[in-house]
């Protein structure tokens, strides 16, 4: 797929590459097609290993060219094409950048417009909506009053959008609602901590939503960084939950109020989360997990188990502990 | 009292429930008054029973017709009819849609237009106000920029209504102020998770809001489903504190910020909850109780206790065990 | 500084000082500059102790004229004069309405305008755009559509304001982002809970924002009572994070989503604070502090250190324990 929000600049040459990095290069110049995540990178793509938690991924990425350390270069497969350098993630954002060179740029969609109704008909819709260019809508949806959508959206058939909601970045399948007061689509909080300065991250991810999905009131929900932000078929969310960058949430899930996800956790199918809990980032949650409310997970968790805690252990024991305690 | 947001269906009989809940029928057929929750309920209410925790309200109910299941038949009053089905609260939402149709339409109200501050005299009125069908505001009231206040809703004499604020299903004291960015009254976090698919629950309830109450910035407080959620004289809420619906706060309580609460908890006169506590559902919190911040309340708390902890438990014991720990 | 966004009066003596809190005065009445805290008061102005915390502040305090209790009276410091009262606080927001008459009127600001384009040159400017009298806006600012920034407010250059963004009595520096749905510069969530009704706390501080800062979407940060609530330079804030009054965050700070801050506390230089952590009133935490997402901090945290937990105590004993309880 075609990224519809970023640009891509597709002169970038592995000496681009090697220069934007400040790097020698002593071989012939070619062409490089895009950055990409190991799991996604076809063979002409950049990718980049920076944790022993992606192993795998390392193991059967297409990409024949990674960005990675001293530190993890002996785990990578023997055949592929090693760039060196001393901070993986940095020299990740200056590439990136060099692709998308627009893609740091997180002003608000300048675009946008009133919504005209007679190019949009059959749509329920309230007052002083803006909507930006190339915008598609589905039959049957409804927006509300202040809600902002820009450039490049697209939304499917009997969706409702509510008031004051802001979205962009983001495809939104049927059936669809978004409460009042979401904002679905903003850069993720990712950057650099530097002496005196945070560097940030360019963020070309989408926020992709499913059918029948709800999107509680004032929720954020941050698009992904290089792959996308994935909430799944069927999913519920409460009230005021944060989702950040590249987490992606499986199907038929319910988040109730006030939950938060760091960045880059996976979420199966079918988990069901308590109001207030917590996920921290790059974990793996599986299918039919139960979190109960205001733990906190900071491991992955097998699929059909029960948790709850700070930290989040097995339910049976968190409950025994605590009538010990008592 | 009539409800002033769903218009009731006054024509269901007998025969429609059963229908509506595939049951076969065989004696004469009258007229349902309304669904209503065991406590409110009249003689001629149809009522519910599905918890332990409802067994001094079945015992008391004036309702003669409830719904429950195999398990909670034989804790029922001999004299009362009774309708078992396999799934009580998806039967009570099947037999609530069927008085209040509209119910789970949760659009936005496209009846809203411009405040004319000609109609609305005596009022202080930012920019860009949209205002419903018979709203009815007290005086000396202000309402600030780009805030909607939909149909029916009503507020007292000299409340201050904040900007970006969205107010619906709801009534309103006195002197009472709701901050920016507070969205009142969308409809619960309620529903049946079945298979593939979550069927959305009706709701019929109104959030009612006390005289001298402040709600704080961001705020969500829901609507109750088949009951109220409801907000006591004189308790302050502070910013990002989550409501769900049906709960009852008593009068002079103060909430701090990024306070949850689950759905159908009762919280009592004089309560001091600290900053991100968690209130489960269906829980007593007595009065004069205070909870330290951070707290994670799992069970009911009698009257003047102050409890810490997750799960929280009396504060001299939390305190002891930390020391202890450390 | 003249504070830009409260007239003081400046004819309050010293009478009207004991008349406003029912106590008698025998000696000569003089004038009386300003009510400040410990730190920042000068000879002519009015100050208070009312906890050991501010034991240090108290011995090095210019003020001469100190409101306190009997409890509290024989820890200051001889040759000042002092107030006795039996509740301080109180009495501190009553001299402080002698001082600022307007400072309880937390009303929208009546004075916005729908931005004139021709007076704010050069800017990147939304739809729907409000603005204060005196409002300063620096050079290659952008603001996003439905955002109401009110009097007096200052914004440097660079600077992105988001959409449905609420600024007020708010000084902010150069390169500074405020995303979406953030509201800076509320009053406080003071005052005090008396039998049946709270008493306001009239909250004259401001919100100062540093160079370089970025404050997320739906973040909610409210001003300062008697001092003022500051970020520093180079400090990120992810989303939902709620900051109470007179909290001091250092430069270079990363504080993730859903993160927040009772009233009062002070934070050092480049802290890191997981998602959804807590942080108690009154307290100080050192430089190069890290505290894990979902801890608790209850109490002071020295410079270098990690803690984590519920409360948060040194992240090594935290993680011992919980591998210990497994």
């Amino acid at each position: 797929m075609k990224n519809p929000f970023f640009k891509k600049n597709n002169n970038v040459s592995i000496c681009d590459i090697f220069n934007c990095l400040n790097i020698e290069y002593y071989k012939k110049n070619f062409k490089i097609n895009d950055i990409k995540e190991l799991e996604s990178a076809n063979k002409n793509d950049i990718s980049f290993f920076h944790s022993i938690k992606y192993l795998k991924q390392i193991k059967n990425t297409k990409s024949n060219l990674i960005i990675t350390s001293k530190k993890f270069r002996k785990m990578i497969p023997k055949k592929k094409n090693i760039i060196e350098v001393p901070n993986i993630l940095l020299s990740v954002a200056k590439v990136t950048s060099l692709f998308y060179p627009t893609a740091l740029d997180e002003n608000f969609d300048k675009r946008v417009e009133l919504i005209n109704p007679k190019k949009f008909k059959n749509l329920n819709l309230g007052n002083n909506i803006l909507i930006g260019k190339n915008v598609k809508i589905g039959k049957n949806c409804s927006i509300g009053h202040n809600s902002i959508i820009e450039s490049n959206v697209v939304i499917g058939d009997n969706c409702q959008i509510g008031s004051n909601v802001i979205v962009k970045n983001s495809l939104i399948g049927h059936n669809t609602n978004i409460l009042d007061g979401a904002i679905v689509g903003k850069k993720g909080f990712g950057f650099f901590p530097m002496k005196d300065i945070n560097i940030r991250y360019p963020h070309i991810g989408l926020v992709i939503i499913g059918n029948n999905v709800e999107i509680g009131c004032n929720n954020t929900i941050d698009r992904g960084s290089l792959s996308n932000t994935v909430i799944g078929d069927g999913t519920f969310l409460d009230n005021q939950v944060h989702i950040a960058h590249n987490v992606k949430i499986g199907k038929n899930c319910i988040i109730t109020g006030q939950v938060g996800f760091a960045g880059s956790s996976s979420i199966g199918n079918r988990v069901l989360i308590g109001g207030q809990a917590g996920i921290s980032g790059h974990l793996n949650i599986g299918d039919n997990v139960q979190i109960g409310g205001g733990s906190g997970v900071i491991k992955n968790i097998p699929s059909n188990t029960k948790v709850m805690g700070y930290p989040a252990k097995n339910i049976r024991n968190f409950l025994k502990e605590n009538k010990i305690n008592e």
